[in-house]
């Protein structure tokens, strides 16, 4: 038995009680009224099991996603996607940029998998850019990880350069696990996501979450997309019968009918991203090219602490692999929260 | 990639609507309505992010349980603890008896496990005796699996027993996984727990579940408890941080309050036992000596279609290992519903 210790998020509001959680990225609208209510509904069914193929959700998701059921699989959150994949797939190594979400990390350590970390370099304002695909074909891992937007720098990589990244994948008999859970978000998302790749290359797998589009991280649902029917199927038998709530279920559902409040979200990031980073800047940290609904900083003064005692909870991104002390990533919430957060921010800093 | 088939469950209210459902096993009374509530209340609280470290539910389970919140590991479900267990410990030789609960067999298949069966004896009336120690002695596993009272058959073992199956275990350096999911139903159940056991023995993993004894499959919520502080160290790290949702942690919570429920659920199972005991008996199905709620029975007349135009949903137990054509399993439920069980089967069999 080996020991890992697990890394530190954000969304802790238990631990720091009455703060405004900039520490984790949801939609800043809040949960849907629609989904609470589809909830409740299914509180009254508990006593019945999930459905096991999640039916009604995947037939719905199918349609939303525009591809065939039988190309989804649906977890208890994107989170255990990831630890399902790595599962499945038994990677020797993988390789994975630095900085990025932690959980790959986490899940490839599941299944004793060396990780190459393609470090990403502050001065190129953390782009991927063609070393990675040089490191794909000289590492030779049979599955590379890539976040886009990536967590938590929240910089782009465009469709054409993903393209050369999933050719070397193919190339050399890796598996490309491309997490879009933040696409959502950004703007001319159809020009960034992969997912019109996905029927002609097996090769790949695109990672989607309910948590942050409809903002119900409580509740765990995650989906995946590949045209790799044996990929899935071990995925399936990676994780147990019922890993999907009936509460999740019905969430899910309810949620995909959502489009005009996700719409309206999307207007309130765009519009409120450029405020925080009109201000961020004005304050002098260092800001990188984030096109998602977070943003990540960099400030020679420590914040967190302080942030903390004036009701203000930020992510402190020095454990990420890749950063270290001074980075800090805020989401984008709604503008009277953003005002608050920069004037505790000019607070500190005065 | 390797290809492992899902085992079939019971439960499935999805594709026989309207159907009774004799096939799953929870309390026949229901979900308690404070439960309902506790969940609806949570549906409002959805956009955070659960607690990772369940701690309200940990440290009132802990209570419930009598033991430090810190021997407790809380899953999606008892499922996932089952998953998360073998991820941990990575036996390469497992020994579980046949028929059992199928799940262990599938977590074991995920880390490439080798599973050695005992098979139990239709005409020992599938009882766990000495021949399975000396199984473990011969064999050498790393883990064991049973179950008490064993799922499907409700067979239960006595602590004396189960002792020396811990002493075996104990003396060959396997981990005894002891799965009491369903002791919370049976009489004198205080006799059959090894929860006493439990602090000197870091040897023993004992599994239960909410789900059962509140009847809430629904919204998964399943536990371990283990003095052994290293391995439930190594299954937290193999889960997903956020593996059990706000709206299960809130579920139980409300539901440890529900002892007198549980107590209802008791009583009733126990007469309605003795009356289904009877009537299938009458009925001249071979019937073994559950003691849980639920029972196995054999049948030369196939039934489970047959019952299904009826509306009734009966588990066909076939697919067991261990088991084959004719063997059924029944929940206990409420007496009117029994009494239609019977009726139908009175139908059919005439």
């Amino acid at each position: 038995m080996k020991e890992i210790k697990k890394h530190q998020h954000g969304g802790d509001v238990y631990r720091y009680k009455g703060c405004i959680d900039f520490s984790s990225n949801c939609n800043p609208l809040g949960t849907p009224q629609s989904v609470v209510e589809a909830v409740k509904e299914s509180a009254s069914r508990m006593s019945d099991y999930p459905d096991v193929r999640c039916q009604r959700l995947r037939d719905a998701l199918a349609e939303y996603e525009k591809v065939s059921p039988s190309m989804l699989f649906i977890g208890n959150g994107a989170a255990e996607v990831i630890f399902a994949l790595c599962l499945a797939v038994k990677p020797q190594k993988a390789l994975i940029p630095a900085p990025t979400f932690a959980e790959y990390e986490q899940a490839l350590s599941n299944v004793d998998c060396q990780v190459v970390h393609a470090y990403l370099k502050d001065e190129e304002g953390f782009r991927v850019g063609n070393e990675f695909i040089q490191v794909i074909h000289r590492e030779r891992p049979q599955i590379v990880f890539l976040c886009n937007p990536n967590n938590p720098t929240g910089v782009v990589a465009s469709a054409d350069f993903l393209r050369q990244v999933l050719k070397a994948c193919e190339e050399t008999g890796a598996l490309l696990a491309l997490d879009e859970c933040f696409n959502d978000f950004i703007q001319d998302r159809d020009q960034y996501t992969m997912k019109p790749c996905l029927s002609d290359h097996p090769s790949l797998f695109i990672l989607k979450a309910f948590t942050k589009r409809y903002a119900i991280p409580g509740v765990r649902l995650g989906y995946g997309i590949s045209a790799n029917g044996d990929l899935l199927e071990c995925m399936e038998s990676a994780v147990q019968p019922w890993n999907v709530s009936s509460l999740a279920q019905a969430a899910g559902v309810a949620a995909l009918e959502e489009e005009a409040y996700v719409d309206a979200g999307r207007r309130l990031i765009w519009q409120e991203q450029a405020y925080l980073k009109k201000e961020l800047k004005s304050l002098g940290f260092r800001l990188y090219d984030s096109r998602a609904n977070y943003l990540l900083f960099y400030s020679e003064r420590p914040l967190w602490e302080d942030c903390k005692n004036r009701g203000i909870l930020i992510r402190d991104c020095s454990n990420y692999p890749g950063l270290s002390k001074g980075y800090y990533r805020v989401a984008v919430r709604t503008h009277e929260e953003n005002e608050k957060l920069i004037q505790v921010l000019k607070n500190i800093c005065q």
